[in-house]
């Protein structure tokens, strides 16, 4: 055991030091926020500092829409979903008196973000119940496959933000343990977050409703329900990272005030040294601009006031970032 | 990122490759048990061979209680639970008309572990209900410093399987990552799971109930409650798994029915060469011996039955293994 903790830690040292001889987060033009983050990672990974944190500690969370990708002009999960509710439509006649899923057939959006997005969620968990994870996979990896960002005219899976893409890499190279904590759905999430984020199923945490267990021609399968639904935003995304994770991140990066709970829960009184970051949506001419009145998802209120307060970073896209996607 | 991947790559080598200069798993008597593990790690950690399976598929799951380490006279936490019950007593007029926790009390047990042991659970919830994560934390700690196994007049954390450390070890050396899945409560058991098993606490799936977030006097909190319990036993394992991991286990150790659905489902029609293996407790002497009739948990019927046309190991205490505990 010594001896492989050992060589793990020479490979943490020997990739630091390599990534320190290339300019480190690239996409990002020399502001307070790159400091941030830069001063904070090398805070916590300086052994002979008062602030080092073990690496088993160095847990970060990231909210996934409007945080690592855009979630306009509507989140990318509600454009899969009614691509799904009109495949299944003629097998669910239900769905006709169903209002949120009426709503989303006529590209009424509003109604259903009220309440922490509770209609949205509905359709969501509706759209999968019922079937094996494996089958909902595979709907999830189709549609990936074919439908085009109306506005950028790229896959959806192209989109992650390229400045974001870099410190997750930026984090994981410095010994971090990255998770997606979102209110995205937790099995749509997991088909894509490996290959796009390099993070793996098992540490992305979301929205999610109970999974059954049978034998089905003998063979085991897990199908989805619409019972236990946990809608993982605003509190619950703290209350969720203790049941997943179980240890307090010293990191956390959001845009929204759903994630305001999981950047206090992170910074505030950590026995630890912490770092908060919102991405402010400040950019119309090359992503969107929106705080407190977004045009789906997204509202940023509270969490901007008390971010000060916090010492929490706010990210101006239009300022901070050189690029926005990769190129 | 291709230079950190090869570097620890070359670490897990390395590791694999020390390892088998000196004894693996020294306290296996040489069986068809013991053999069975190390044939198929070597199948599964051979490049040349046509079962490799790479690191990050290396997902192994593994029961607790009456796997990990002893489930009598009575499991772990309930002897924890009791003496809690005692501590809160005062506190909890409405305890003396709970049917459970009077059973609890007058150590009358066989009531509380019907129904998948609901009854124990709701005594656990309730002696863990209404106080921060933090400070059931301090609890459990406390009582591991103080108290002392009956039989064995050792610390209970000192009670772990010596042959299964080894078996813990080992996959971890083969780039394996270890879950605990178990009946245990979640937050009982990540506070000695990577001190005593080197299972850090994100890796531990366990039951639970929901906990609220709230700020304290202005400092983020997590108040354990009684809502929403989630009992991580029997179909519930492999659901859970589906939860909090997202991916199929290639190995799966465990000792009662309760842990059938999960050793299907890590084994059954798996695309992935796999491994499922039953503790079976034949050591009165040493240990317990017990399967149909347990003393308190471990039923140990069907999954017994089925092991031979399921290719599960049995692994017979008394004979497969040269000693239990550490010395």
């Amino acid at each position: 055991m010594i001896r492989r903790d050992l060589c793990t830690l020479a490979c943490i040292l020997w990739s630091a030091l390599a990534t320190q001889a290339s300019d480190l987060l690239p996409s990002w033009n020399d502001s307070s926020s790159k400091r941030a983050i830069l001063s904070f990672v090398a805070k916590v990974t300086d052994k002979s500092g008062g602030s080092f944190v073990p690496t088993s500690q160095r847990i970060a969370v990231f909210d996934n829409d409007g945080t690592l990708w855009p979630e306009n002009p509507i989140p990318f999960q509600i454009s899969f979903t009614i691509e799904e509710i009109k495949r299944q439509l003629p097998q669910h006649p239900e769905w006709n008196s169903d209002k949120d899923i009426q709503a989303a057939l006529s590209g009424d959006f509003p109604p259903l973000l009220r309440d922490h997005f509770r209609g949205l969620l509905h359709i969501i968990f509706a759209a999968g119940s019922g079937m094996t994870t494996e089958e909902f996979a595979a709907s999830v990896r189709r549609w990936f496959a074919s439908a085009k960002h109306p506005r950028f005219n790229k896959a959806y899976d192209g989109l992650a933000y390229q400045p974001m893409q870099e410190v997750l890499d930026y984090l994981r190279a410095n010994g971090f343990k990255n998770y997606i904590v979102s209110g995205g759905g937790l099995d749509f999430m997991r088909v894509f977050s490996e290959r796009v984020y390099g993070v793996v199923p098992e540490q992305v945490v979301g929205s999610h409703t109970a999974v059954v267990y049978e034998l089905r021609d003998g063979a085991p399968v897990l199908v989805k329900t619409m019972n236990r639904p946990f809608i993982d935003d605003g509190a619950r995304k703290p209350e969720a990272i203790q049941q997943f994770i179980g240890r307090r991140p010293i990191a956390a990066f959001g845009n929204s005030d759903g994630d305001k709970a999981m950047l206090e829960y992170t910074t505030i009184g950590n026995p630890l040294p912490s770092l908060g970051l919102l991405v402010h949506h400040t950019d119309a001419e090359r992503e969107y601009a929106y705080d407190a009145k977004p045009q789906s998802s997204g509202k940023l209120i509270t969490a901007l006031v008390e971010a000060p307060q916090r010492g929490w970073v706010v990210t101006d896209m239009k300022k901070d970032w050189r690029l926005i996607f990769s190129e």
